[in-house]
């Protein structure tokens, strides 16, 4: 297991707030172009263009793409999990548990259930092609998992769910709920299949309060 | 919704059995090279060299690479489908459910856990870029589902799950669970995202039993 993406988010040597302006604003850039287009697509010079930097500027921050890339991903986990917040650092009851789940439903219906999971999305078009930024999705997607896995332990913990619930298990689900909900809800162009993923394993959940 | 797709995979005009063979070589190196490398990544210069065919043979049977896409989507959805039966044909008891979720885990297991769901992947790369691959793969994705729900339907008309269980919700809490599941699957490089998520929605079938 790799350390936290943290590390991806810090800024390769201590920047000026100007630099550290640029460099958030090309990384701005290229997520965007990323979540329309796909990593494969997205070149540096469109990066360069939509940010407005030159190509000696971007390399600068960024020595080759892989690295840009990184940065959108840890960019991009840090932005998912901060939509689903704060309901997914405290999913300790089943009414926060429902909260999340219609923040999450929200979020697509308010993007027209346009562009997916953008940590799924680049999970699909790095897995095969380059192991390091599928282990690095590897990180993300854990980022994701261990508050859901806190919760419903918490939830066990404090006699919400039997002694017995598996709940790493349960949290696991969930998960994947969200990730097939959230392919199907961006290919269907309707919020259905997330809210019946997410409604089908938050029920198997309530079976297990005692 | 779109007519099935079937007439996707009829050749444009009746062909020889040399020019069906021809055809068929084509997108099958065209399907290789996308689950490899993804269809952004697939040159049709690459599909020549790797099926040995001429430029002018695969336009012949392909006018564009869209043409040819949506064959290789045909054809991933077909093969897809057939290494789930027979028993996605015949989910009609809780032991069919069994052998098809042990099925979906061995093929995974089979493969390294490598290259995740063909139709997934496609969903990913077109869904925001081209709209009519997208529909395709909603085509695609109802081809799966279809049977799914046929099979939970049987369950409830023969009495082995409730006379009010909505089946049709269950069977796309399965497909999200596939999909979601092979993701991480693909991603982690264990079978074990895959397990839970199909268990998951499957222990919540079974909870509909009379």
């Amino acid at each position: 297991m790799r350390t936290t993406t943290e590390q991806h988010l810090a800024p390769p040597r201590r920047l000026t707030a100007k630099g550290e302006a640029t460099r958030s604003r090309i990384v701005e850039a290229a997520a965007g172009l990323v979540l329309l287009h796909g990593i494969t697509r997205t070149g540096i010079e469109d990066v360069q263009r939509e940010a407005g930097v030159s190509a000696s500027q971007l390399y600068h921050y960024f020595g080759d793409k892989q690295t840009l890339m990184r940065a959108v991903l840890a960019r991009q986990t840090a932005e998912v999990l901060a939509a689903q917040r704060p309901e997914l650092d405290a999913l300790d009851d089943f009414d926060a548990l429902s909260r999340w789940r219609d923040r999450l439903v929200a979020l697509q219906r308010a993007r027209h259930c346009a562009g997916g999971c953008p940590i799924g999305s680049i999970a699909t078009e790095v897995a095969e092609d380059d192991p390091d930024a599928r282990a690095d999705v590897v990180d993300s997607f854990e980022q994701w998992e261990a508050p859901i896995r806190s919760g419903l332990a918490a939830m066990r913990d404090t006699g919400l769910l039997r002694d017995d619930t598996d709940t790493d298990r349960l949290a696991l689900a969930l998960l994947a709920a969200v990730q097939g909900g959230l392919l199907l809800t961006q290919t269907r162009r309707t919020t259905v299949p997330l809210e019946t993923a997410l409604d089908a394993v938050i029920e198997l959940i309530r079976s297990y309060r005692p």
